[in-house]
């Protein structure tokens, strides 16, 4: 089996712990590892390392890569599809599907969400194989959600007649769909319900969230997808004409542009007629807002959720995430507090979901607080912004052992830098030198230079940079172990290998 | 006319604003100026400036020398009494009074707090004019607060008979003392009343805010505190024994730590039959709390205080105080958040008298959040932690054109300086040196140097300090342009000066 991980969320929800450089994938919200370490670890017992890809784009396949080599060693290049614009999900399923076909015509898939929370990761593996194997009679099977409350914030499944028995070692009740396990067919997709909808559901039973995860073998799918979708069909179909040759990340290029962006759900699912639910009682969240936590988090006695620096005066029931800096907060009850580096949020839970609207406004402000994170991490490290001063900056810069930042100039600033831990080896023009813990170095305006940690410990610099000009796009690569040299070019479509 | 000005508070109510080396004296959390400002400002157009004292201990002294220079220009170095210790306000205003007494036995003095606000400025003079009049006939006259609530916070003064008739000028209403102007004899000082009795003392009119504020000949209180507390008396009688001498400072803190902590209010108020209220309705408040801004701070629309980067989404009746750094705030009703750069608070506002609780689990936890601010002001200006690492320190140091900060060592730690604006002349070792805008240098460990601005513009470095420890209290001072390093001695009162 294969799978697609879509991981190209931007961060919005989670604001200010997500930003659109760093969106709800990359954080570790609920538990050590980030929900995408979370997602490819809970896979990998039934899917060979080599058949997992992820969809996103560029930028955050970058940290994506980081995090996943980070947590399971190896390299994870190759196990990139880069979409070059975000166009929903049916294209970008089509383009993995697209690539599982040249690697195995006979492939099975899995499509996956990149950051949704699984509480009952043996039971998801279980019913993946259940589905993997509803799917070689040409089934496009979903794992629909046992509800556990009247949701209003969901798209429903509603079950029809069941098409394999629950095994008997499952509990069950009697032939009604509405506890884990048992594959039915689909009746119908239904539209996010009413509260009064939504309860009827609950109580009728048949009805399951829809979680956008889906089994299919990739045949079944283009075969689905030519009959119900002919527009994404001549896309991909241009696609696969030039795939493995120079026109390749063009032609990708061109069908993103040109089609326009539909869910698979809409493009497929809900026209197909071989359309199959496996209800799951799994533990599934989609963590799609801040109070989306008490669902995945354990609450302290009053109900509370509490990270870091944190001063509890009688609070209850509410969400208080600080870092380093102190958070003091006093009798509050169902609130939301968020505070990181560069920005706090504070509101009633139930207006959780407005974070969206301080994005916009951030966004309509040309500020940088829905954007980046005060620290920003790399494949060679992370740097954090200290200070920005009237034509100075200050950051703290991490670099890996053994790594090495591009060969680089600036146009309008010179670097002081300080070592504060490890040894640098620094190149600034022609030389090349070694700079110790409690050293400093000088790279003056339009120096070509480079830092490296040759070390076996991180090493840590502060710089404080001086110029008229301080944006990060002031910088010419001239060398990159990351490629960013060429970054005028699309990463292609990750080479053909053949499965194990 | 003298003017003593209590200075003493710690900062505990406004805190994460303020700080116990940073009280609400010396914040500006109404108007451009600070509060000690205001209160100085406030009454120059009455009270010469060289009859201006303020009463605080050593540390806050500098703190404020340094705003009232900054405002006022001049000297305020002969200006300040200093407490050894703090002691309540009877034996401050008993030492004031002996430092008045040497410098016009036949002085008025006036007794103002260093943090309240003030509304009506011109109409609080003209209460100050009348009760220095009323003073001449050996009363001690105290200001009421006209109340506008049923305020169970204050303790009140109820007035008795009429001394002196409002001027006609002023509204009257009848020969009841509950508008503004007018002498009463105290008849009682009650304590902080219940609510009901609250609502009865506004509804009958007659009972005023004790404010804390007094206006007596020096003679009449010294002769007052003799009758009604003897051991005060003799404390005082001590001190005025050996001013002047070389045992002047020692006698004063043996003085201080030997007496009762006592009140003026209860020392001498509560029991002279020489006490005398003018009603006062100047817009007074004591700032007590957060929720007091309501009262001194114009609100907008939806009944909001917000200061700084906040992003307001439908939040009412609330207080938002934000800094450099992004405050989003959703839907808060009746909420206080003050975002500092190191901490944060979040409460209702019914409970921000609880930040007090706050203060104390610091002080508990050795923290270091209720001490100081990470922004620290020094009579040459002021640093910055801008991060505290393992092994490394990083600050923002600021220094006035010419000021120039101690002649200094350090025993565990050695200091990059990088000039980011302005000019600095170091001073290390046996060499004195210029470096300039973009330029750094480095101070060995154990090496005697000097930070100092030659310059018209000020001069900002980032020091980068590496070492084992890093404490503030690893300074070794050779010499120091504000006398800190003979900080082992108290200053002595101010030298005796003729009044104009």
């Amino acid at each position: 089996m294969f799978a697609i991980i879509m991981a190209g969320g931007s961060g919005t929800r989670f604001w200010p712990l997500s930003r659109e450089k760093m969106p709800k994938q990359l954080l570790n919200i609920c538990g050590d590892d980030t929900l995408i370490q979370q997602t490819v670890g809970r896979i990998l017992p039934l899917i060979d390392r080599d058949n997992v890809f992820i969809v996103t784009n560029q930028a955050l396949a970058d940290d994506i890569n980081s995090q996943l080599k980070e947590k399971f060693g190896g390299s994870w290049d190759n196990s990139f599809i880069i979409e070059p614009e975000a166009r929903n999900t049916a294209l970008a399923i089509g383009l993995a599907a697209l690539h599982f076909e040249r690697i195995d015509p006979d492939s099975t898939m899995a499509v996956l969400s990149a950051d949704h929370a699984i509480q009952r990761g043996e039971a998801f593996l279980d019913l993946l194989r259940m589905a993997g194997e509803t799917a070689q009679n040409d089934y496009l099977v979903t794992l629909g959600i046992v509800p556990t409350r009247p949701e209003t914030g969901y798209g429903y499944i509603k079950a029809g007649k069941e098409l394999i028995a629950r095994s008997s070692s499952q509990t069950t009740n009697g032939s009604k769909p509405t506890a884990h396990g048992g594959v039915y067919r689909v009746d119908a997709f239904v539209e996010k319900p009413d509260r009064a909808t939504a309860e009827t559901y609950l109580a009728k039973g048949g009805y399951f969230w829809n979680s956008g995860m889906f089994v299919w073998k990739t045949k079944t799918l283009l075969q689905e997808i030519e009959k119900h979708a002919p527009a994404l069909h001549n896309g991909l179909v241009e696609i696969r004409n030039n795939i493995g040759t120079d026109r390749e990340s063009d032609t990708v290029r061109e069908v993103f542009k040109k089609l326009q962006p539909l869910s698979i759900d809409y493009a497929v699912m809900e026209k197909t007629g071989r359309a199959a639910v496996i209800p799951a009682d799994i533990g599934w969240s989609d963590v799609g807002s801040w109070t989306a936590l008490d669902d995945v988090v354990v609450r302290d006695r009053s109900g509370n959720i509490k990270t870091g620096n944190v001063i509890d005066m009688g609070c209850s029931d509410s969400i208080i995430y600080a870092e380093k800096r102190l958070v003091a907060a006093i009798g509050l009850k169902d609130m939301v507090v968020v505070d990181t580096p560069d920005a706090t949020l504070v509101c009633p839970k139930e207006q959780a979901q407005e974070v969206k609207a301080v994005v916009a406004e951030l966004k309509k402000k040309n500020a940088e607080e829905h954007l980046t994170h005060r620290t920003v991490h790399r494949q060679w490290g992370s740097y954090t912004v200290l200070e920005t001063g009237d034509r100075y900056k200050i950051k703290r810069i991490v670099v890996h052992p053994g790594a090495k930042l591009s060969h680089q100039m600036h146009h309008h600033r010179s670097e002081h830098w300080v070592v504060v831990a490890g040894t640098a080896r620094v190149t600034s023009g022609d030389k090349i030198y070694n700079v110790h813990t409690n050293e400093s170095t000088y790279i003056p305006i339009s120096a070509k230079h480079r830092l490296e940690n040759p070390g076996k410990v991180p090493l840590q610099i502060i710089e404080v940079q001086n110029g008229e000009y301080l944006g990060e796009d002031d910088i010419v690569r001239f060398d990159d172990d990351y490629k960013r040299h060429e970054n005028n070019k699309r990463r292609p479509l990750p080479e053909v290998k053949k499965s194990s």
